[in-house]
């Protein structure tokens, strides 16, 4: 099967087991099973088997998954044997957040460039990063070849700093603004609004 | 049909249909389509008009539906019809960007707790919250009837925190840790972890 003929929710869950790997790693494990996993994630054993099934095969029957060489086909299978560098727009409260968030590093990814349209905020550091002006946004990260961007703007401007970033070149959007971003085809975008999340738990409150 | 025999997946979705219709309702918008919002939100308007006759009907067949009446009842499905307490736990980055979101009451959450364990942050003023030693968070999240929290601790201390949270009564945590959690079925988590949102779309990058 070719790795385009996958669904994206089996995509989906790969970053969970590989998170869930790494954990085990440095817990200092070796050997782990569908099962050991699946109780971990509250996802069933055959699930699991059926996803990493698709990939080709990780584990001999009945002697489990060796942790470490599994984790190793994820990152392979995911991009992740490389660095991606990241360009976030936005420098408010999430934007300073994610720009001194130690935990990128590790799985895959590092913060390059920050942008804000405030002038106040222009020129300014957070962490290592200088904050530029949105104005230069495009150029810079065409010059820089950053595929990857985050949106931590108000939701009444990101629509326009989205088709601003496609423009640029960017091809995977994770979007912090509460509200839905249209984008071409070719470009992934995913959402996190933590009241979205919130209000799903609510149904369940009483 | 009982709303406990609905899926978990078509809860889901109805935060994402809300927030679309409150920013139409904002637009000065008054009636909208299963069409329309399909479009908005990349999922098929057969996929919505059968989400939304899970509740009953909410439109006249060819007359579209009502944005505001839509929206009020889907609040009231979702129980947001009302103000939910929510605790935050970890004074780091994440909790702070949290505390000052201004963007929470209108969607049915607001903040009342933040702790921390740093002696350094106990007693620190955040936005209007005062930062509280997290030994007292039981004690405090009891007296406040608090039924939601949200985890923002380094992921090696995540898992004691929901402990603790669970034996105070919370019955949804929002976890930012990047690590699983184990909590008893009658608590609902959901968790936020932007490399893993990445990690996701990684594998379509070329």
């Amino acid at each position: 099967m070719k790795t385009t003929d996958i669904p994206d929710i089996v995509i989906g869950r790969l970053p969970i087991y590989l998170r869930s790997l790494r954990r085990m790693h440095q817990e200092g494990r070796q050997i782990t099973s569908s099962q050991e996993l699946g109780e971990r994630l509250g996802i069933s054993a055959a699930q699991i088997r059926k996803d990493l099934s698709q990939f080709g095969g990780f584990g001999k029957q009945g002697t489990g998954y060796n942790i470490d060489f599994l984790a190793n086909q994820l990152e392979s299978i995911l991009k992740l044997d490389r660095v991606w560098n990241v360009a976030v727009v936005g420098a408010g409260g999430v934007g300073r957040a994610l720009a001194t968030y130690g935990g990128f590093l590790d799985r895959g990814f590092q913060i390059k460039l920050i942008f804000d349209n405030d002038p106040a905020k222009i020129g300014q550091q957070i962490g290592k990063f200088i904050i530029q002006d949105s104005k230069r946004m495009r150029e810079a990260i065409q010059e820089a070849g950053v595929k990857v961007a985050m949106i931590t703007v108000p939701a009444k401007a990101a629509q326009e700093v989205a088709s601003e970033l496609v423009e640029a070149g960017i091809k995977a959007i994770l979007n912090y603004a509460p509200v839905n971003l249209t984008v071409p085809s070719t470009v992934r975008v995913q959402h996190i609004d933590p009241a979205v999340h919130l209000q799903r738990m609510a149904f369940y409150l009483e």
